[in-house]
């Protein structure tokens, strides 16, 4: 049997809360077709996008009340995926049903559990509490990624490309000299690389006009299956950041959400936060770099994600830097196993 | 063996007749490539449309004469589809032929013959003279459509979408209401709905000026694999339209040629014929809606298309108001049957 | 076993040599990805286009002195397919390596070698003095063709087709009704057909001034895999042009390279060169139609290829004016299979 592609039990980002309203949103996850929309109280609805009738995507129906009205027969379906209604009959047969999906709506964003409803734990969800605090100006997008999800967590997770891929802001030489220091916990990787008095990234030296040499970070924590915070910033060399006194420097928080669309496409949900100048229109304007950095990092996947395909049996080998990202990939990999043998036994 | 998808031994409409002349057409039917062109005294041709020489589509040379010379190497093929000139050489080789299909030409539409020629029968085509009689005006248009052939035939037997897809003017809830009388026949299925003294769809009510409570009507007949006509209208309520006297009413008659193109794609010629304001302009414009209601089946069955082919194994369900579609499919489905065992004998 | 698609001891023209510079230029060659720079003092080199450790395309990198670095993480390659330098750790290990291939530039080519580099022998590149000679004015142009390179190959080989593709510049009868003398080397394949006191081909009888009958001639030595050279014109009829005095007429050397890009596409490098005029602007222009007769030949190898894809199993037959292009076909599948029986040995 081949290995699953996606681990089942397991909160994965389904859209930016804002994204959910009355009219249904159809949505790829996880190679399943799934609908969204919320109910009159608001609540958000995650179903199956597809009529049991005949196959018809939900999406193109409407939300009446608290239930989804197919767009071609009008069979209505309620929020658990049962049929309450078939027009021109009374009664409604046993197997008239679409899987339902829990939901849980929360730093705003909308998550969803395509695995055993019955383990849904939203406790497992992180902390991600910047997302919606007043204390963080945030900046945030969506980009649909033709890769594999696991090639694009590794992007993410991978420091020592930027300075080749994003040597204008995010890079720096230092990233390569400093050994990262890795953590791992059940369902957790945290990595951290300090670089003290050298050379900071260009995009925080500049947002935090530090002059010459700078103490920079990079702090990140991973939960499998798809979110990663980053704590990122830079300071003032000797002013005391890496010992808890940031104040001569500035803080973000880069937060990822990557959730597979199919096996070869993947959707990523950002938020870029800051603890400073929050109100600054001028500082937000200049940091929307960050968008194109990104982007810069989903050439690079798209790329190779060209080239595995078409050439998938080419070999590959590991070099020193990628740790981290093994690291990572090996936690997931449990993980997926750990399901697999649940399941079965 | 897998059953075949296409009945063969069968009239399909290739085409309308003004798109044929002696520029040739190409066009593929049933999976096959086919050219269509008119000899010197306009007489319609059906070849395959590849030379057996280099694979070129004759569609590509030009018509000489009663022939059709390729464009690649300019041989000469005549409409009973053997090669009669090879440049180079005197002699032509016993293989040098392709396939050539009885076609017809009636009421306006061109007919072909993928199966046995030997078993071509001009009476099998169905009497469809409102097609190109003066008593009658007409609409007509054509669909490329991404479907199975057998889900576009579904979806114009079927009236029970009409209040949920066409609200606006086909629709009305009496069409839910009313069960549908269906008679079957060797090589036909028939079916009639008659919704007395009840709200008229509106497209009709419009066009017959009813006020408030009409009689209306839905007949079809079915003539398998790909021909539907309809017999629609309304008329004031209690005015005879049921007995008789449709002159308070208005009647069009709709008639679809449904051929598949391939297993993935669907051919659709349509006309819709009244029998009322023949000249009248403006209510042909009023009446040129119908083209937009046609187009909304085309977007229902394009999206179960793609789900369908997403998610091929996905169970569905039959409803009660599916009894018409699927007594046709299972009439269909005898024919090819009947086809397959009379080949194998 | 299939039998290969390309026969690989052989040299193919991977680019116009005006092509290369010290950007990296990518180009898919026989299905395998290239990139193709030059080094500090000018010598092409060519490398697998995928880096050995994340399968990144180098050609989205950058070339640094006489080496190639990765776009991604900075793994730097030199000509000889080597690893060099990897960021973040001091030793390379033995499994860092790509493919290199050998180049030579000769003619205004660059040409490649993707079989075992012990047998390049620069010996084998064909004569084509005329391309980068001062007594020949040339135009150029490349083509990207959707079909094998071998059907691609059949139509530059075949000029009976020229009649009914080219009528108004290339095509004569007389190209049917002068039988071809082919003379079968070990590696090359030469036809010659002489066309005397007939109507010459519209092109050159313009651009020799012909007036009534013209002798012309038609000549091409095909080199497999894919580089032909062909020897065309036409002179007043009687003026001695076979007998070696070819001052009363126009000669022109059209030269093609044809490499399979993969098994169902085709580059397509081609120069058309003369021998008169050299330095008339408006004869420049005026043979600039060559351009358009070429591409008439694109259509049809491209609509032949769609043909074929879609009917893969259906039967063809020859005729007496394939044999040129059958001898050409002859020849490359025995050097295929000798290649073939040589590696299996």
């Amino acid at each position: 049997m081949d290995k699953p592609m996606f681990l089942k039990n397991s909160w994965y980002v389904a859209a930016f809360d804002t994204e959910i309203g009355h009219e249904p949103l159809a949505r790829t996850l996880l190679n399943e077709p799934v609908v969204l929309f919320r109910t009159e109280d608001g609540t958000p609805v995650a179903l199956e996008d597809r009529c049991c009738h005949r196959a018809l995507p939900l999406s193109m129906g409407k939300v009446i009340g608290n239930d989804i009205q197919c767009g071609y027969h009008g069979l209505e379906f309620d929020a658990a995926g049962d049929c309450v209604k078939i027009p021109g009959q009374n009664a409604v047969p046993p197997g008239a049903t679409i899987d339902s999906y829990p939901v849980v709506e929360r730093w705003g964003w909308v998550w969803i559990w395509m695995g055993d409803p019955a383990k849904a734990d939203e406790n497992q969800i992180p902390d991600y509490f910047w997302l919606d605090s007043p204390d963080w100006a945030t900046i945030e997008d969506y980009f649909h990624v033709k890769c594999h999800y696991q090639a694009y967590i590794d992007i993410q997770l991978d420091q020592t490309h930027s300075p080749y891929v994003h040597p204008d802001t995010l890079g720096n030489a230092a990233k390569l000299r400093v050994k990262p220091n890795v953590t791992r916990e059940e369902r957790a990787l945290k990595c951290e690389r300090l670089m003290p008095n050298d050379e900071p990234p260009p995009l925080w030296a500049k947002a935090a006009k530090i002059e010459g040499k700078g103490d920079s970070w990079n702090r990140w924590v991973y939960n499998p299956p798809g979110t990663i915070m980053f704590d990122v910033g830079a300071a003032q060399a000797g002013t005391g950041a890496f010992e808890g006194d940031r104040s001569h420097g500035v803080t973000v928080h880069n937060t990822h959400a990557i959730t597979p669309e199919t096996g070869t496409t993947t959707h990523h949900f950002w938020t870029s936060a800051r603890s400073f100048a929050q109100e600054d229109a001028a500082m937000t304007e200049q940091l929307k770099v960050i968008r194109k950095v990104f982007l810069e990092d989903v050439d690079m996947v798209e790329a190779q994600a060209r080239t595995i395909a078409a050439f998938p049996d080419a070999p590959t080998i590991d070099v020193a830097m990628d740790h981290p990202t093994i690291q990572a990939r090996n936690l997931l990999s449990r993980l997926i196993d750990e399901e697999r043998q649940s399941s079965a036994a």
